[in-house]
């Protein structure tokens, strides 16, 4: 097996997301031992002017889905910002995954040069795809990630690097 | 260009060891700002059973040698966990730049079918060269990057996600 944009995105969404609805499972597990409502966790922050584990959790879907379509070529479905409970984040991150791997592995063919223009607060950001990918979109999405396991880790939810890798 | 190994690793390693490199001038100069000694900065963790900023780089160095020798069959240079001040953890990023860069971009052919075994705690994982990479490697290397970046911002260093995505 070559690598490829199509293979990269495949094994890095599905695992990652798997990770993230698992990492979810285990906060929830946590917030019942312990005697709290979960909704102390998803609100939790790591500074006050960081984002609170909802929000890390929809920009890893709109991570997700981002690179999955302008990677392909494939217009980005809308999910709206909307979720406030745990089965409602869960079943974003379903949807992701759906979008992900609907998409046909050949409308990633020359994925690397396709020109991808992000639009943000300060100025709109241009790539080739393959450099999108690598300096932008993986970093992002593996900040997300990493951004939720932190915050239930810095909550006292009992998780380990296994978790984070998926391997269980 | 097409997405490789080589390619992945060239800009993934060079990019983050950068940001982090860039991460700890900005915590010397909070501190510095802040009058407090940049070891307590160094020294902090998001959890007590979590580990602190300097293990948190003394692994990205680790995680980032280790896939770019694994890769390309290169022995690893050992580089002994002994820093205590933030020259010698940049020192130990110019290093691990200097390890990563000074490999031929030949011996990476081949890369996603190599096999490769991880010694961990509970067992040896084993891995095809595609699979570590996209599974093991850059999850766990993008991880303690992040690790960095939270430490800092749950202590107050004024960051933003443009210095994590190396955007300035």
């Amino acid at each position: 097996m070559t690598l490829s944009v199509y293979e990269t995105l495949r094994v890095t969404l599905n695992r990652n997301l798997d990770v993230v609805d698992h990492l979810l499972d285990q906060a929830a597990a946590s917030a019942q031992a312990r005697s709290f409502d979960i909704g102390v966790l998803l609100n939790a922050r790591l500074a006050p002017d960081m984002l609170p584990l909802i929000r890390q959790v929809q920009l890893i879907s709109d991570m997700g889905k981002g690179m999955a379509g302008r990677l392909s070529g494939t217009t980005l479905p809308v999910f709206e910002d909307v979720e406030t409970t745990l089965p409602e984040l869960k079943q974003r991150i379903a949807r992701t995954r759906e979008f992900v791997n609907s998409i046909d592995p050949a409308s990633f063919a020359g994925a690397e040069d396709r020109e991808i223009t992000i639009p943000t607060r300060a100025e709109a950001l241009r790539f080739k795809g393959l450099d999108y990918l690598l300096s932008f979109a993986l970093p992002n999405f593996y900040f997300h990630v990493s951004a939720v396991y932190m915050i239930l880790r810095h909550n006292g939810v009992e998780l380990g690097k296994r978790d984070f890798l998926g391997l269980r």
